[in-house]
């Protein structure tokens, strides 16, 4: 029986209200089975048990490179992470766009990753006449990859810890003066650093605050779309499969970063394994895991259960069924709100394993336990969540178009303040990367933004109208704002006067706007600019208040129990997930689900086993491609693989590595019990699955004819 | 231009609280285009020029037999309604289950409904093997005809007016006590006449209670299945082709009513037209619309806009999603979920059309001029409706073992009762239906069951905790239900507690209980039965509280209002629908959409073209016998056609017949601006939409090879 350990650190709350469109689209608690509420129970029996042990002896953690599990590899199997070997995987590990990870492969930039972490690519240049996302992609030659514009992947260059030197800074300060001064201590050092190096530099909140480590980053803009297979395949099995085992998605493609018009040359890149990959081997990943929440207390987890997740999946329900019905009128609504509809459902999903782990009393029962320092905070969020998610994370407006609007107007006014003083995320590192994200030419379609504000603005209109009954009522009086807005139209008026009514879709307008500034967008007569001006002192108010009363002291809490705990344990631990580089490990191994014993690794034979059960229906329909060739591929090809690596959201994309450093997978998802992650890692049933190497290039071979990538990834 | 009539009277509001399981799957309010906007505003404009003509010379009316539209008819179309034609349509018209619709169309007890309104007869004796509702069902011979336990069919035998007698009654007594007294009196009239007569009997509350009619029915409860054609053609377009024109579908069944083990013999019952229907013909639909509310106050269109719509809306979408995600794991899935999953989504597309219409500025402009009445109860409503809802109305227990406990529980305890004092759906006359139904052996699923179960209860844990947060708060302390419920189980580990341990599922489990009596109940172990006992003592005081606080005054101040205004104008009027028996006339008519005409009648050949644009995949494939058959069928057969005949949910399976009598349609549906016959009727596009007979006939003949049936409907 393996260990269960809880690790105590957590997560900046904000994270979890945002919407990262790229992010791991499969990871997260589901419980939807008997089995994961024993796996939980479980946990919560032993943890009393290990809470005191500083050494890890199961598989678990998100480690830095900085801090990494050295001691715990070696004892546990007998490997050195060398200095070397780690400089190494960290070099050839890439952050995809703002939250997916992915990997060098070749010496000549080759970029892998998932296929549904590149999905909003293919969905951008997909066209009526070829939807890429759902026929794959091939570049013949070099000329035909296609540019993807407004999309970014970073390398982790070097690391500094600066913790002294921000401690030093704040250390007399109050709580709220000690945050300000902070920021504005992160933001200097960020700009310094980075006119300094030319490298792109954020510093990182690790530990919840217990410690603050300058990354920089070395940023590739020119990135082009190089293959892809079909989703058909990518994602075989589809939703209903997703976090289940045994599976067999081929969820990948390349990308390759260029720099001055040609393939970037790259010195550390993973080769690829040609001898497949053992059961019990040892194996590495080496990526992005967003965020985990193992040591949020009981007022806030509560208020998880109370409000977050069940108001996000109020949302979630109802717009994954208006996406369904669209979808199902037309072949054309269909690709157009696929994507979309995809990452609704994996949202879904997520959030209610979660909510179904926080209903379960016997986590309670343990939790009572918990020093909770920030009850106060917690109870006050409740007042104004809902309004906070509406206004501010745009909730409410849910659309492309307000988007964009939103962010002509705020990068415009918040060019005018210091870079200390402005919204975080328009602080001058990020400029040019907002700058690129409202000139991104990819297609708006009006008939979808119609569908979605609508959708969001009746859920806002039903908000406002519930708000003044009797038996509720917020701090903030949302219901004034809605007299002016729904007093002479419908939310469907409103949303068809606004989208229609805007030229936001076009580039060229958005491109005047922004080289026109605050003078052009405060004279623009764009009824989205103009609502979305209208909207913004609320979002605003809502915004200060939520940092001012909410995040910045419970962050401090935080903080001050994580280093506590850092200096009873030192570099035994490592910090909740951050987006940032992470490297776990752990072993090739199948595990036990309702007495069946599940074997690590599938095949190509029993992918069209599956399909034939299914009668090949969609979403268990190889393509075309496939079933021509089926006579010509080795069907004991390995196809998917488990292992008991932690991970979570944001890891899709990482590269599974053997210890001799060659990439042996591609991670794609967990299996059911690794949503657990969340807030605790099992190594009995919860597993990482990835996409075996073999299965890649077997159909590059033999499916897709990419010789020429075939040749790049296997070259000496 | 046509004039635009609205009718003031409405219906007692307890009806829409309830799911009828065979309601009118496709009528409701939808708005989805702005076309609807306009429609209404055109309806909105011309209303107070209108207010004062009793005389109506739009299509418009849901006709009480007994109060018929003789003078319109005549006047309009100069065809005069008789005695003996009235009577004959009225014996030929037939009550399907609860609340469908048919006719009677051979002298052996054939009755023709459609598909959707039989689906859930096709659902009970489907098995994994053989899916009837999705390839469909046909009797070689009369021996093979399939008898459907449960299902009962009823004729409109005779109707006696008994208002003077009930008022007489109530004529001194105080609101509350009045109604008491008029339930009681209404119970003992309908024993009485039942005894006396041998038939079912039942007073209709008509006109808000400004009549009450003794309806005595002739009832059929040897109903067995005859034919129903493959779902693929009876909802051919299926969910996203709902409400659209034009249209496809064979949504048509026949079955049998036998008596004595023998076919019945039917003295009435309506011929088969072999003429076809021609442009611009006169036509009738006699059927049972369910539920119109077309004289709603302000208050509350409020309470339906701020809290109806919305809270049902939430449960809609939740059960849509969780039901379809279940759907896509597996063929057996799909065959076990896809009658509830139907439903749902059919009823969440009224829900958000209606409550899109109630978001609309325009409609309130409006409704500012209406006389109030009831807005003291309608506020108080708000503050335990949702209670009601989630324990009354059994919302928070979703599951067929529930209703099942409940039943047995509320039987046992109301057979000790004066039928007078009894639960209303108690009363003696109900009794054997809901043995019936109790004893009802189709088979019920335990995944199925856990699955909803675990949903519903997962929404009943979250409500308890919203309502116990600072911001909110109901006047029912629904909390404390709560902590006795998920103290110690998570809702999904009381779900599967409550359905994995009841033996409910096996009737003979039921029928011991149901002969044992309260005893045996009590005594019981069966967990659904314990907490379903737990349950009762709160959700009977919320019943109470509901029908002395809601139902009942604003009973009365309808009745008042109705009674003013049927003294005002006599016979001139019709009552809102009450799922009783109804005439509406119409003709055969085209529309205008978006500037284009579409023709009032479709044909074969338009089935093939537009399975063709969505390249035949579903709901867009026409079964395997339809594609073999093609080049035999006659392309230029009548599919489907439009009328404008004014008709609502409830009406699915009403005949459509000509002036002679004959049967030339089956209506199935109403176009998308027809939803809004609920509180508005208007003659310029709103469309009843019916199956061609010709297309019936068609297929029986050359597809379905029927030919025992097409003797039987075509013999002179």
């Amino acid at each position: 029986m393996k260990r269960i350990i809880f690790n105590l650190f957590s997560l900046n709350f904000f994270t979890l209200t945002t919407d990262f469109s790229l992010f791991f689209r499969k990871s997260s608690f589901i419980f939807s089975s008997r089995q994961i509420l024993t796996c939980v129970l479980f946990a919560v029996m032993l943890f009393l048990g290990v809470l005191s042990r500083s050494l890890l002896t199961a598989d678990e953690g998100m480690w830095l490179f900085e801090i990494p599990p050295v001691q715990q590899v070696q004892s546990k199997y007998n490997f050195e992470l060398t200095e070397e070997w780690l400089e190494h995987i960290r070099l050839s590990s890439v952050r995809f766009g703002r939250s997916g990870s992915a990997s060098f492969v070749s010496p000549h930039g080759l970029i892998m990753t998932n296929h549904h972490v590149g999905a909003s690519q293919l969905q951008m240049h997909s066209t009526p006449e070829n939807n890429m996302l759902k026929n794959g992609f091939y570049a013949e030659t070099l000329a035909d990859e296609i540019p993807c514009h407004g999309l970014e992947c970073i390398v982790l260059h070097s690391i500094k810890d600066i913790t002294a030197d921000l401690d030093e800074i704040t250390k007399d300060l109050e709580t709220n003066t000690a945050a300000k001064a902070r920021l504005e201590a992160i933001s200097k050092i960020e700009q310094e650093e980075a006119n300094k190096t030319n490298l792109h530099c954020e510093v990182i909140t690790l530990f919840q605050g217990g410690k603050y480590h300058l990354y920089r980053y070395k940023k590739y803009t020119d990135i082009r779309l190089v293959w892809a297979p079909e989703q058909d395949i990518a994602a075989f099995g589809g939703d209903p499969d997703n976090y289940e085992y045994p599976r067999y998605c081929v969820d990948s493609s390349f990308f390759r970063a260029y720099e001055n018009g040609n393939p970037a040359s790259i010195k550390h890149y993973l080769k690829w394994s040609t001898n497949g990959v053992k059961e019990n081997e040892l194996v590495f990943v080496s990526g992005h895991p967003g965020t985990t929440n193992r040591a949020f207390t009981r007022s806030h987890l509560e208020f998880q259960r109370d409000v977050y997740f069940p108001e996000r999946l109020d949302r979630l329900y109802r717009r994954e069924v208006i996406y369904s019905a669209f979808a199902e009128r037309s072949l054309e609504n269909k690709r157009r709100i696929a994507h979309d509809l995809d990452a609704v459902k994996n949202y879904r999903k997520r959030a209610i394993g979660q909510l179904d782990g926080l209903q379960t009393p016997s986590l309670w029962e343990l939790k009572l336990k918990d020093k909770d320092t920030i009850a106060e905070q917690c109870l006050n969020l409740y007042s104004f969540y809902t309004d906070y998610c509406y206004f501010e994370t745009g909730e409410a407006f849910n659309s492309q178009t307000f988007r964009l609007a939103r962010q002509l107007i705020r990068l415009a006014q918040e060019k005018e303040k210091k870079t200390t003083e402005r919204l975080r995320e328009y602080r001058e590192g990020n400029i040019e990367s907002i700058k690129r994200n409202i000139l991104n030419d990819s297609p708006i379609y009006e008939d979808v933004e119609i569908l979605k504000l609508t959708d969001s603005l009746t859920m806002l209109y039903e908000y406002g109208y519930k708000t003044s009954l009797p038996r509720k009522g917020t701090q903030v009086n949302a219901k004034a704002e809605y007299n002016e807005m729904f007093d002479k139209l419908s939310p469907k008026e409103l949303a068809v006067k606004l989208i229609k009514g805007s030229k936001l879709r076009d580039v060229t307008v958005r491109r005047k706007l922004l080289e026109g500034g605050l003078d052009a967008i405060i004279a623009s007569n764009d009824p989205m600019i103009k609502f979305a001006i209208s909207i913004d002192p609320t979002a605003r108010k809502l915004r200060k208040k939520y940092e001012e009363e909410f995040d910045t002291p419970i962050t401090a809490a935080y903080t001050k129990l994580a280093k506590e705990r850092f200096e009873k344990l030192g570099n035994t631990i490592y910090p909740d997930a951050t987006f940032t580089l992470r490297i776990s490990y752990g072993t090739v191994k199948g595990y036990e689900e309702s007495g069946k014993y599940i074997k690590p690794v599938t095949n190509i034979a029993g992918m069209f086993e599956r399909a034939e059960s299914m009668k090949f229906q969609e979403p268990f329909n190889p393509p075309a491609s496939w079933l021509k060739n089926k006579n010509i591929l080795n069907l004991e090809t390995g196809f998917n693989l488990v292992t008991t690596n932690d991970i979570i959201g944001g890891n899709s994309g990482s590269p599974l590595i053997n210890t001799k450093g060659e990439v042996v997978g591609l991670v794609f998802d967990g299996n059911i019990y690794s949503l657990s992650n969340n807030f605790i890692y099992t190594e009995t049933i919860s597993r990482c699955v990835s996409v075996h190497v073999d299965v890649i290039l077997e159909s590059l071979k033999k499916i897709y004819n990419a010789e020429r990538i075939v040749k790049e990834l296997t070259e000496k």
